[in-house]
């Protein structure tokens, strides 16, 4: 792989050019030198600045140039303008990457982005690849290397946790962060405005890295949706991707013209997709860290059915109410565990989960009821540990240390406090048992393991492939839009729906009152009738809407009817005809739909209908094409989806045929590029099927291209 | 006050006995005795024990009855069975205050129980107060006393926060935390059993300690919960109480008659009755800290704008996003203020919120960022500082600690990271500028304080009276218990409603067909109908509903049909008669109803109607009797409340209706006792006025007096 290759020449370079390093206290030329100075690098570092006899007491160069030999990395600090030129002379002399710490680009305007081109196209005469620029630099903890090549303060020590950060002061701070908690790093990348080498890149390399356990993203944007999704799908099959996406909308949902378009916020349709991917979400860089450290030093979970074993009861009960708020279970003890456990401990102490081993517990009650994590109910451990006067809290620590791992369970500690309990938390740590001040952290953190491993776990299942009349489809749309339309009639809409496949109730339109008794006996009676009118609102307040018509006479009385409804009450109302469907009761209502993103591409939503959608956007994405799998898991993601299994002696509503629904939709979604967004509104669901209802297609303006269209474009 | 005065003697006492203190290495004894004679006790402290001549050097007295003066307080680690007679003895000798640390009482089981009892009838015979038994003890850091009375390790240092725990294992540990962040107390309360002073009495005796600034609280249970409402209410007045009320039960809500009654599960009863009493409800012992150091170091915010002042871009993102999650706003700068910005800042930087200083901003950057602070516009600021190798962060620090606060508003900082800006955040905190690591935990602190003083600042309004038919609804309650009935029939729970002023729809019960016509003249047409039979749940699946029966033609002939129907349907069903009520159509479907808590009495609910309200337990609950306003809130307080508002399109719904609904079920729970649980649902709102049209209304059981009824007790 040509990318791999030259992503390893940034990370293990033999030879460095540090271009612009310098002499003066407080410069990033000097720091960024000393930091690949000092630090041990295996390689060979030359500093290049025209001014200096030598830097930090190395000989320097006034050219890259002149250099005694070739190089694979050049450190780029000088001023923007002087760029490149040096990147030039850096790929003459053979380098194969760039970390382009000098700011000046596409983040001061439009002159800094010419630049930046400028600099790219450069770099890809020479097959080199750029890191930054406008970054704070990358760093290789691995023995072999020990490179670090940015101006951070200090060099992390070496542990199997990556870090890519899309902002250098956030670096710099995560850097600080876990030196003070003693946090080992792998690889750190800062990746500046992103030039080259993006989120992507680093991504695939670090999937390949075997020094790399967990990956750590901050991210505030992405440069390629769809590659994005497709990168990451792949790394977490293998690695955790713990992610702080940054940069919500203050503003949510943006305008749009459909109900899926109004709730897909581009914040939902990053939740979405992170989540779709299998990529942790967390909202605070503490997290981040938390979940990392329990990543890297455990083995996953089985299954979410957590033993506790603490020696005070309120941070037993704390960690339960934890568990149930995070989704963990608290495990049920086989008899045989409960035995051993109540010969061995004081009468005091509960043999029941949470172990409460009492306060004056020693290391001997704590080795007893780590016996718990060998039982069969059990996936993962929490051991607590208040300090107590009379404990040997270091003694206690070397037992959860030693025997919680034997068991090949996740264990996890909280000796809780902060003070007295630093040795202790030193024995757990050095040994691989991640500590927490408090319960709650170390049971989040289990939570999340334990979903990741259920992600990892999900069974896979194929994107199905529906017989379709896509042929029809297309005629209406093209049909539209020659006249001009961008939101489809009623009929269009049912009938784009139809030709693939959906349920759509029989739907027609008429002029007249022989059309309506005719179009209404093809339908098939009962049918209800609505007035079709740009002007008119809320149609059942004017009396504009007739339900349940069961005879001929009916329907040409209603006819009647509405349109004199709408001449008394709504004089000036345009009249275009009424519109006949079947006329059908009961069921759930539900509502899917279609959002194209202009970044990702298309989202499908599905949500409960009714004025509830909104109120509530208790609504599901995911980005077609969908598996039938992810189908079934949008209807259960919902908060409401108990609704529709069942509830309250209701009968459930048929959640294959939903699903096969949404599929469709998919299918659509990825056919017919012209649709820009779509909501079925209501999809009612019944005990067996479910019916279409009312629909509501956008498609792009004639004038645009399907490809280049988005939202921002529309009417 | 006769117990103010006793807690004092608690806390500040003259003279000790600690009954129980030894030498043994280790031992309790031993731990409680050194720690009040080794912190600088301002009084006299004797050792009791009959085996020792001294004990840590200080002449010991076999019983505090050979001591050679009176006592104010005994401290108590004697074991169990001779608590009684030292307690007797304290009390001979003028103990008026006993802090219990021993153990084997209550939570030992029933003989434990009733040594507790004797214990405090002892005591309550000489007029002292227990803390305890089976707690960790009590310290009073006040400069005048320096009182450790407690068996933890080590002595806080002097501060203005008090916390009172009911687990003695996590008041460890939090002592412990708080050592390792430095956090002062000014008083630390173990509460142990509670078999006398409970959180109640610790709340009165604190929101009078001039020493104390901020309360925390973590309790698992409540003694005596319409005093601890009460209490809790005042001391909230003048100063937060920040609590964790652990002990969130698994199951969530119990099997219950009602919606109401199962939506009302103990965890929301707290959190409804922390919420309406002022109370800040966190859920880890982090955040009340996070909070607590806010809150006792800076002013309150005059309301929820924030400034945010960063030198790196991705923190300042991260902020925005925290600050908009939790309800903060980005304060909109005057053009007064961002002149002034724009003048002495480099044009890299942006002066619009957040100001971003860039990267290299020294201490004279963030002195004119502070400026924003005086912005009329701006009620709080934010001070995010991320480590940069060139910049001074300590000279930084001194800028935002002389700085910030001459505004007079809130300030809060986050210098990100752990290790290299320890000096800094040093700098910051004891200038009482709170410090975070990362500016999440900054903000939500600020929001905490926000929403307090908005609680703070809320308009009183009162609880009104209405006139109602008081008698009536006794009558017809009175009747059905005589019947045996614990269910009240549709007509007597539309009955009750009607007494109370509720706008209950006409309701009738027919059991014939002349009956059914007469009575439906009577309510006027158009009516509905439906079967009333214990047999037929879903009536309107087998055609025993008929609805907009608009003549006596049509209301004879669905009585006819009904009863065919069922007979078809449900062939074994008994029927009692039909129902007929006038027909409502339209309305939103809201819910209001009553739950009688055991601990804490009449609880209000309030959501929105149908399947919804179950399934996404949107709903709010106050305690009754409730304030005007407070009805109001519960209206707004949810999730779904915007539907109610004029919702796309809808007409806004009759709040005020809706409110006095509620008001009016207020004065019914409280003087109608024998009301267990009752429903108004739906309760239709409409854009004037709102109707009840269907009720459920659970009584006590003619064996219940309804002071003693519980839910548990009902069948």
């Amino acid at each position: 792989m040509q990318s791999q290759g030259a992503l390893d020449s940034l990370f293990s370079p033999k030879s460095i050019a540090v271009i612009g390093a310098s002499n003066r206290q407080g410069s990033v030329g000097r720091a960024a030198f000393s930091n690949i100075l000092l630090n041990e690098y295996t390689g060979t570092v030359y500093p290049v600045n025209p001014k200096e006899h030598s830097i930090s007491g190395v000989r320097a160069y006034p050219s890259v140039l002149d250099l005694p030999e070739t190089i694979d990395l050049a450190v780029v600090i000088v001023p923007a303008p002087v760029v490149p030129s040096v990147v030039e002379e850096s790929g003459k002399k053979g380098a194969k990457g760039l970390v382009i710490i000098s700011a000046g680009f596409k983040e001061v305007g439009i002159d800094g982005a010419q630049l930046e081109r400028q600099v790219l196209s450069i770099a890809q005469k020479y097959s080199m690849r750029i890191i930054g620029p406008n970054c704070l630099g990358i760093i290789n903890t691995d023995p072999d290397v020990r490179l670090n090549a940015s101006f951070a303060s200090g060099m992390p020590v070496e542990g199997s946790i990556a870090f890519a950060s899309q902002s250098g002061a956030l670096g710099e701070a995560v850097l600080d962060y876990a030196s003070g908690e003693n946090i080992g790093f792998s690889k750190f990348i800062s990746m500046g405005n992103k030039a080259d080498v993006n989120e992507n890149d680093i991504l695939e390399y670090l999937r390949e890295d075997t020094k790399t356990k967990v990956i750590l993203l901050y991210i505030e944007d992405i440069v390629d949706g769809r590659k994005f999704v497709d990168t990451v799908s792949r790394v977490t099959q293998e690695k955790p991707i713990i992610a702080v996406k940054a940069g919500v909308s203050p503003e949510g949902a943006k305008a749009a013209s459909s109900h899926t378009g109004a709730l897909a916020g581009s914040d939902e349709a990053y939740n979405a997709i992170l989540k779709q991917s299998g990529v942790i979400r967390v909202e605070s860089i503490i997290d981040l860290f938390d979940y990392a450290r329990a990543f890297a030093k455990q083995p996953l979970p089985k299954g979410n059915r957590v033993a506790i074993i603490t020696n005070g009861g309120g941070p037993g009960i704390m960690a339960t109410d934890a568990s149930v708020r995070y989704g963990l279970q608290i495990a049920q003890f086989s008899d045989a565990t409960k035995n051993k456990l109540r010969s061995g401990l004081p009468k005091e102490a509960s043999v029941n989960n949470p172990i409460d081993l009492v306060g004056d517990a020693q290391a001997d009650r704590y080795e007893l009821a780590l016996e718990a994590l060998n039982d069969e109910n059990v996936d993962c451990g929490l051991a607590l540990l208040t300090p107590q006067a009379m404990v040997d809290l270091k003694k206690v620590a070397e037992t959860i240390a030693s025997i919680g791992p034997k068991s090949g369970k996740t264990i996890l500690a909280s000796l809780l406090g902060l003070g007295d309990v630093t040795p202790a938390v030193g024995v757990l740590e050095s040994n691989g048992v991640p500590n927490y001040s408090f319960p709650e952290s170390a049971v989040r953190a289990l939570a999340a393991m334990s979903e990741y491993k259920q992600w990892i776990d999900r069974p896979r299942t194929e994107v199905k492939h529906f017989d379709v009349d896509l042929v029809r489809a297309q005629k209406i749309i093209a049909h539209a839009k020659q006249a001009g339309l961008t939101n489809l009639s009623q009929t269009d809409a049912m009938g784009v729906l139809n030709a693939y496949g959906l349920p759509a109730i029989k739907t027609e339109f008429a002029k007249t009152r022989r059309q309506a008794v005719d179009l209404a006996k093809k339908i098939g009676l009962p049918v209800a009738m609505k007035i079709v009118s740009p002007d008119v609102v809320h149609k059942t307040d004017i009396g504009a809407v007739k339900l349940d018509l069961n005879s001929e006479q009916d329907v040409a009385g209603a006819f009647d009817e509405i349109l004199k409804n709408v001449k008394v009450n709504a004089p000036n109302a345009r009249i275009d005809g009424v519109l006949l469907q079947n006329y059908v009761t009961g069921g759930t209502e539900t509502i899917i739909g279609i959002h194209r993103d202009p970044k990702f591409g298309p989202l499908l939503m599905f949500g409960l209908g009714g004025i509830y959608v909104e109120a509530y956007r208790d609504v599901s994405f995911r980005l077609a094409p969908i598996r039938e799998l992810s189908a079934h898991n949008m209807i259960q993601q919902i908060r409401g989806g108990k609704i529709l299994q069942g509830f309250r002696g209701q009968p459930p509503r048929d959640l294959e045929a939903i699903a096969e629904c949404i599929e469709r939709l998919s299918q659509l979604a990825m056919e017919l590029e012209d649709v820009q967004e779509l909501d079925v509104n209501p999809l009612l669901a019944f005990e067996k099927g479910c019916k279409a209802v009312d629909a509501r297609v956008i498609v792009s303006s004639p004038l645009q291209n399907h490809t280049s269209s988005t939202p921002g474009n529309r009417p």
